[in-house]
């Protein structure tokens, strides 16, 4: 099976980051390609960046299906224009906030998100609404690192070490969900220290969930409802004549 | 006091609709503009169209802020980019659905939206989840109109009886809020065949609603929470490029 | 037009203040009268208090109307005798207290309200649970000052700010409701406050809301539900006899 | 141990019912008085009426504590002046309502309120709000006939049994609750007739319930909690001038 | 009337405890008669244990009944086996964890349940959701103490003391829930304590409470409602040819 | 990888059913081997069966992790005791009705289970509480069929577009999850039917998405929370001795 990751941000380094990860995570037998937007913000720490990354995501992802592409992630933990590109196309698309947030209700009673910024709590928590799992989280907190710094990987463990250990003590978070796809390769690191610390808990790492969530549904033969995502008609769009 | 409405999508008929509409509930001594973005889709009736129409809806946005205005209403009940746009500026920006849902909210134990299509019955219910409204919203139904085609007042006022008699009946509603913005000038029609068929409930239009509420939001010089709507960090965001 | 608000207490003082702060905020064109009631309680600070000032309040109110004002407030936070007067009469009655949680709810993802005694914050709880709007009011915190003490601006105002602070830090408030109509003339003062320390965060004041509110309300034609809020049946009801 | 049942309304054939009816519920050892309200509405179909009828209800429970009654029930299914009632005395004050729609959620996944008219059910639903067990009551439905017009059995019956199917098939209710306090001496009439056509559910009679949970709360020396109902502070409540 | 109130553990001492205390609280008239599981755990503290119990907890409830018994208390504030014995009978079966929670309910805006271990506090929050009481239960805290040294009452009412004081400060707790069975017998001391302290709330005790309940559903002629709790299908169930 | 499939009930065709499916859906390099308890009960349509089938279950999934294998699937949409099974063993263990509802959550804005018997609609309304999913799950419909006469497919099809349809269009589900592990070998055939009926929606096979979920799970090295399902004390569970 051949899955596309669409980086919905400009960064070059990023995607780089990513593609060298995604590679490990994947089943064998499964085809990998990490592409990253040509237009749209350097990174997305905002609903406003998530609104300009929107058609470059939308573009790639329509590309992908056309170049037979079997699945999609899209690679932040906004899950940046997930609901317009299932609209768009019939592969399954999967977002990592989404998929992240419903293997730790799972596994756990509650969990708690340590994200980046004060900037995107909101965004996650509306995500938890919109997919009817905000009972079960029980915080977001942040790390104060925006997505460009989040590659000094020693302050950023001790960081998350920290948030972690108040959202179990403070908040009875019973699993930690990463939230941001730029924490990469961090999340074993992360266990480690908090089961030092006495704290057994899972700790979730959205981008692997993501692509072995949609490993799974690419191989069930399961998408999403097109009830849910209806087809777009067909009308005058004339933004596609300045970005295409 | 200097009100814009923008209408976020490029339908020069619907905009001129809009203006001629608008003029009609404004208060003595407030002056409304309406301006369409330039670059988007003709109509919104999906979250992939509300993505094509962001970006224009937030450069009108930044234009009125620097123009001097007041206050913005974004003209359509998916409240498209509302977010992004509460970012961006400081003065009041005012999306019709949740204003519209707000009142509905108080004037009665329970409302229903009737809407255009099937394809925006979602949309409207995650606006209610996010609103933390969704308790009280019974039903959102659809009169089966496009957008464009709403110009067909007498096929519009029949099938929007027809739905909100069921919404009354079968989901117990107790208000009726129109569910786009297309829907102007109507209001008054269907509350009055509601009243001659029994039922004595508001109807509630979002385009005057949304201008009402805006006025004393501004007269009260309250505007959207800065720690809510965070301001956005600088760097490059490079779709500007070829959409400017 | 015409708007009568009812100071739903009998303390002379608090309507004196009361009306000589109402008139600020009316727009050009609106006439406000105020008046208290008769018999009741001095203030209101329990759920016994509330019933008692409930007759006094529906007599004013029912008179408002005969005398053809156009909408009426009940000027106090717990929204006393609402659902009995809304019931009563047709014009439009506006409650401070559900007003201003709406529109906390649009302008914040979050708000906190800040009242006097720990006694009315059960009251209010039970307020945003029938409004629908629990999940979004994080806390409700008291400066534990009696209605009839807020006279004493400077000691309102310092412990206002400390727990407003505390709202915003631990309960992750992103704008503050002042739980009391007797908190007038200080929103300005509190808000500048938050600012001065980093806190810039909506601080919204009830009685100046709910007249803005209504004045929309009325322009728009707009009256509470005659589905939830029905007619009152014709029968004997004695206690009238005493009372009037 | 000695009960007060409190009448709130000034029908004096209701009370008369009420008194004949109520004794057959108490357990042997308990001394059970009713009394009827002097000045209030002759019957609580709304907010109006129930608003009326609270200070004598008051009046009533205050009289009870000091003549050394060790419980009061305030027999009406809109627990009218409950929560004031509740603060004013020390003992255990029960409301019907409430105790009736706990027994229900208990017993039965799901319930159902069969009331007397649709003037009552947003009451009903906002009493469950209060209590939590909205998402238990799956439906309030009416008869459509007024309080003093219940003593006509036969109609009354038939019509509960029809709604009662209708809670079942259509609203999935497991347990039935009578929605009046005057709906008297029914109960198992209306479960036998259910029976008989399969529907084997409890059907819970609010006044019997009322008087069985207080003397279990007498027994355990429970009451309110008097963190939840503060004790009224002392202050000029003039309407007493009035009415006493 | 007879009671049977089923120690669904094998530990003797627990039994022989529970059978000295519910004397004290049933009605005179009542005939209360203990029986312990035979087979099973010594002790209730997780999912595992409640399995282990189910068996001889079932077992026991189809004996009380063929013997005649007019009601079951399952006597585990885990309400072990709940489901699957009311089912299976149909006398009323009561579990003290549902049963307190709805008193506490009624009595107070909020609760919060203090019990033995950590390891039972995900199976009482998953009960109060089950029940629907989940939003008024603010906590669930250990005083980690095992049930087996429960018998120290002196550590035992020190642990309950603290834990209510943070319940009541940090989670706003209007009352208090012992959340073990075998904390018996320390209801009043805690009580007692609390208002010494200023802390005037109700402390609720699982076992009087159940037991009363108990006799109100048996007087009043409820059970649980067979379309939640439908009759089991016959068909082999051959576990029973080792265990019986 | 090395899967366990328990099959929590005392059938032999059952098993041999399970046995055949479930290979049709592991990845290469995936063993799997399934299992049937020895005592227990021969179908699970009750809390009761599941009662009893839960010390077998217990005892099976002890022996997997003890004979070293991966991970653990309980082949039952009554998710039969999960709880204590994760609290006893390390290896990640899966509930086909919690993973499916998860999908489901995840691919539409709604979901509705077709079960087989009314007996256990209330048993999934719990799992879909605990879990956190109510809300989307709009419906849990039976097609009336025991577990054991599942095997006429060409009855068990119908029934299931039949309920599938009323699921779509009255309580407006976006997806569909079959709602006992029995239906083997059917989605596809359900799929297809409702296309040509022209719904395009999602049917989510419960022990295909187990099995894929458990993959992911192994291969990403998460299992359940240890602070959720707390390692179980050591104390004397005398059943074992009549058991083992």
């Amino acid at each position: 099976m051949r899955i596309k990751v669409i980086t919905p941000l400009t960064s070059e380094a990023f995607e780089k980051e990513t593609r060298e990860e995604v590679v490990k995570f994947a089943s064998s037998g499964t085809e990998i390609h990490t592409e990253r937007i040509e237009y749209g913000a350097e990174s997305i720490e905002s609903a406003y960046d998530e609104a300009l990354c929107a058609p470059g995501t939308i573009r790639l992802a329509e590309k992908a299906q056309s170049e037979g592409y079997d699945g999609i992630v899209i690679s932040c933990m906004g899950d940046p224009a997930l609901d317009a590109v299932r609209e768009k196309v019939d592969i399954p698309v999967v977002g990592p906030a989404r998929a992240t947030m419903l293997f730790a209700a799972d596994l756990a009673h509650t969990f708690s998100v340590v994200t980046i910024l004060q900037n995107v709590i909101v965004l996650i928590e509306d995500l938890a609404k919109k997919l009817g799992l905000i009972e079960k989280m029980v915080s977001v907190r942040s790390v104060d690192i925006p997505v460009l710094e989040l590659t000094d990987k020693g302050r950023l463990i001790n960081s998350l070490v920290d948030e972690s250990i108040l959202a179990i003590e403070k908040d009875k978070a019973h699993s930690i969900v990463l939230g941001c796809t730029g924490m990469m390769g961090i999340a074993d690191a992360l266990k480690d220290s908090l089961l030092k610390k006495g704290y057994n808990v899972p700790v979730l790492d959205p981008v692997p969930i993501a692509i072995r969530y949609l490993e799974a549904l690419i191989s069930l033969r399961l998408s999403q409802s097109k009830m849910t995502y209806m087809p777009v008609t067909i009308k005058e769009r004339n933004i596609w004549k300045r970005l295409d």
